[in-house]
């Protein structure tokens, strides 16, 4: 029997898909390119995962594990002869604990569904982004996905309580913890998070819901400078007492895209001001939040700190503000030829990293034009560099200049195959050579996503 | 030349402990034993460690890193022949960012003092409890500590944002990362965290700080049910909007414990429920916070879900309330001799489970007693059973009660050498596997604090 013939065993005829059905999926981040693998096969349980590793181990056959495919950095980039592991058929929202708040899931539950489940049983789960469609819990695991309410909530590592893992070999790590407090042992579901497929299949996560929003408030603000910004961030930090949950913050040239050259979008404040933030904050009680939030940025007005604003009047103005920031795809089309950065750097050394980059950018290539926005409560900035000859240079000036600073090259992203060289560039010698003595001891044959965050 | 010779070469005479000066310091929690090891060595820098460690590396010598001496789990004791490496002169606060609220300190900093130089920066550092005057920022790390705050602000391992480590073998890994957000590779420093010791020296680490809180409001409640404990506790959790601050529970007889046989607490409330809570919430507007607070516990009053009440009126005797919750050693003296646990489980098993763990002591050591509490906002009690003949019984009994219901045996202390026996009560073997994995990875000789966690 042949391998196809093999996985036919596992997963039903059905399971495995070949030929056609392999190339017409995509083979790079926004659904570009042919999928070049030999095979797409696609478990319905954790145990068809776990005889598909040992299957693959024995023959060391090399896995590429598939989640919703919104990820950014070539993470699901396949050679020919991979073995493409999708996790399409195991979307179980498997059960809820509604006075706990917690949830476990199958690992290709998609995160909008989860965001359903979870609003159904009065509580929220606190990871969102524009993949929301698409994205699964797995590969949100996988890659430690960010999002728009980091600030308040933290990333995907803080809202997994507990991982099933399949290892590379086929043993399944199973530690489907439900509590907030475990320290027996290494917490070893630390590991997997943020591992991008190199490490292990994750087949489950019980996830930590949180309460559900019943007020929210929403601004857009106009600013006269980063010092104001930076000033604006720490005063709300304190000043809406933990319930700032996004703060967005767009540079000129990215507002002035979006409503002047897209149009597909209001003009909510004048163009002419350096810096724009889109603010949010969750509570409870809608009087008492409206009151905070007003009064909160009405003083920071009165004394100069924001120079101009638009509060939500509605959940629908909201939303349009909301879907200007969340239009990135808009932008990256409108852009092309263009690359995308992910990366992050202490405030303080922000403006003079936008600066340096632009410069390096006008000298090494004049033609190219550069937006700039992010979520900036967590120090995290995206670049779209568009109208660009070639990535190569683009990347030696957007990470050169942040080497410089001791910035990351992906606040969320990941590294995937696309940043793989650069890696050195945000991390030690020591560090990576650890990172090779872990993936050595996890996945020693070198099947698991080879070639991907470090090279072999 | 020998090994001590070579030690204060490394680190000066005055860095190398011997014959009473290790015998005089002790060898098990709360400061019991006599230390057998065969030196103390104390290095001053990172460097410093680092040579020591290669050397140690070098000869197979087994090597105890030490921190404040106040972990309860007896991860410190050491056999004869050890070498004991002290973080106690590595006590520097290195460098705030007061605008990004981050603090570089040496690992041997004490917890105290490093919330003392978050305050004087206008931030705080969130993780407190008890042994705060002498726990130091390496041991947090190592133990991943939880505390009073955890339910607001997570464990030690969400105040982490970047660390130092010296490996077994010398080698320095420095990830002092300063952002919030960094996805490029795997985030090696979630190994070190919760380790105890057994996979690196922590010896620097970045803190993320939290806005200081400027208005705080504490009460302590009499409850009818258990159920209805649990109904605040989520009530509050939203209710309050994620100032929910500190939630701690005592069971009847921890109350009664403190106000009628130590006689040294206040009796704020009746002594008849069987429930009692101290709830804290942490805000920036006193007025506001104020009426928050009494509004939400006034309609819990209200419906009956509290029966009994005091709001703290002052600083003073919120301190008051803490005390009592806090005098965990004059407990611990009273009920000698005795055994101590810290365990978690789901909300929803919790009752079940005190109720058989108190049966199963009852029947087999029925001069026993327990008393019961803890941070329950967290699902984590503490269980102190005194008056005890055995050890080994009251362990059968309380973690065999634990098993069966999926709970862990260490919500926050670790497993060190005292619970490394039960592990396999919290953890599925192929997770042990995949811990012995990791430590032989990272610490082929076996050197570092060895048959700590896990047995050899
Ligand atoms: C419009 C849009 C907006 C976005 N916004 C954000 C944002 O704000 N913040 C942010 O962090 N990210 C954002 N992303 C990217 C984000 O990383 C992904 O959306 C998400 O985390 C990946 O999930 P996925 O299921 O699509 O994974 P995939 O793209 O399928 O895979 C991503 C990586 O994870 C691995 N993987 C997937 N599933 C598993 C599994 N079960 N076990 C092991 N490995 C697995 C893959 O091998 C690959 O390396 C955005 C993407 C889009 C398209
Ligand atoms: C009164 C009191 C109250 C407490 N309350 C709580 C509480 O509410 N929540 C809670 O979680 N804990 C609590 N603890 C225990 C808590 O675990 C410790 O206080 C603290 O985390 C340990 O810090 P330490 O510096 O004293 O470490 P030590 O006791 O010296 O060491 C603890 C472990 O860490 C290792 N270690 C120490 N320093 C390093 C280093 N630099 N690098 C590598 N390994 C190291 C040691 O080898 C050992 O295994 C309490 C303790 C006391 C005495």
């Amino acid at each position: 029997m042949n391998l196809i013939e093999q996985l036919q065993q596992i997963v039903g005829a059905n399971g495995v898909l070949t030929g056609d059905d392999v190339r017409s999926r995509p083979n790079h981040s926004w659904g570009r390119g042919e999928c070049p693998a030999m095979a797409i096969v696609r478990p319905r349980t954790t145990e068809e995962v776990s005889r598909i590793m040992a299957l693959c181990h024995a023959q060391e056959q090399r896995v590429v594990p598939w989640g919703g495919l919104t990820g950014l950095v070539d993470g699901i980039t396949c050679e020919a002869g991979d073995l493409v592991l999708s996790m399409e058929r195991m979307q179980n929202i498997e059960h809820c604990e509604p006075d706990a708040g917690t949830l476990r899931v199958q690992a290709g539950a998609v995160l909008q569904s989860v965001q359903d489940a979870a609003a159904e049983a009065g509580w929220q789960f606190a990871v969102d982004l524009g993949g929301r469609g698409s994205a699964q819990i797995g590969g949100l695991v996988a890659t430690n996905a960010g999002g728009n309410a980091v600030v308040r909530y933290g990333m995907m590592r803080e809202q997994v309580l507990g991982l099933e893992v399949v290892l590379a070999d086929g043993r399944v790590m199973s530690s489907l913890n439900e509590v907030l407090k475990n320290n027996a042992g290494y917490d070893m579901k630390q590991l997997f998070i943020g591992s991008e497929g190199t490490l292990g299949i994750v087949t489950r996560a019980v996830l930590r819901l949180r309460p559900a929003a019943n007020a929210r408030q929403t601004a857009f603000l106009g600013m006269n400078s980063f010092d104001d910004v930076a000033a604006l961030l720490r005063h709300l930090q304190s000043h809406l007492e933990g319930k700032l949950s996004s703060f967005e913050v767009m540079w000129a040239n990215h507002y002035r895209f979006m409503v002047e050259e897209l149009a597909t979008h209001q003009t909510f404040l004048p163009v002419d001001y350096p810096y724009y933030v889109l603010v949010e904050s969750e509570g409870q009680f809608p009087d008492r939040e409206e009151a905070l939030f007003t009064s909160v940025l009405g003083e920071l007005m009165e004394e100069g700190t924001i120079a101009d604003a638009v509060i939500a009047q509605s959940g629908q103005q909201a939303e349009q503000l909301w879907a200007m920031r969340d239009d990135v795809a808009s932008l990256i089309e409108a852009m092309a030829p263009m690359a995308a950065f992910d990366i992050s750097l202490p405030l303080r050394d922000m403006q003079t990293y936008v600066a340096a980059m632009e410069q390096g950018l006008a000298k090494r290539l004049p033609e190219a034009r550069v937006v700039v926005f992010g979520h900036l409560g967590d120090g995290n900035i995206h670049l779209v560099v568009g109208n660009i000859p070639d990535h190569k240079a683009v990347e030696e000036v957007v990470y050169g200049e942040l080497r410089n600073l001791g910035g990351s090259i992906s606040a969320e992203h990941g590294i995937g195959l696309e940043k793989r060289d650069y890696l050195a560039y945000s991390k030690g010698e020591i560090e990576i050579d650890l990172m090779r003595t872990l993936k050595h001891a996890l996945d020693p044959k070198g099947i698991l996503n080879p070639g991907k965050v470090i090279s072999a």
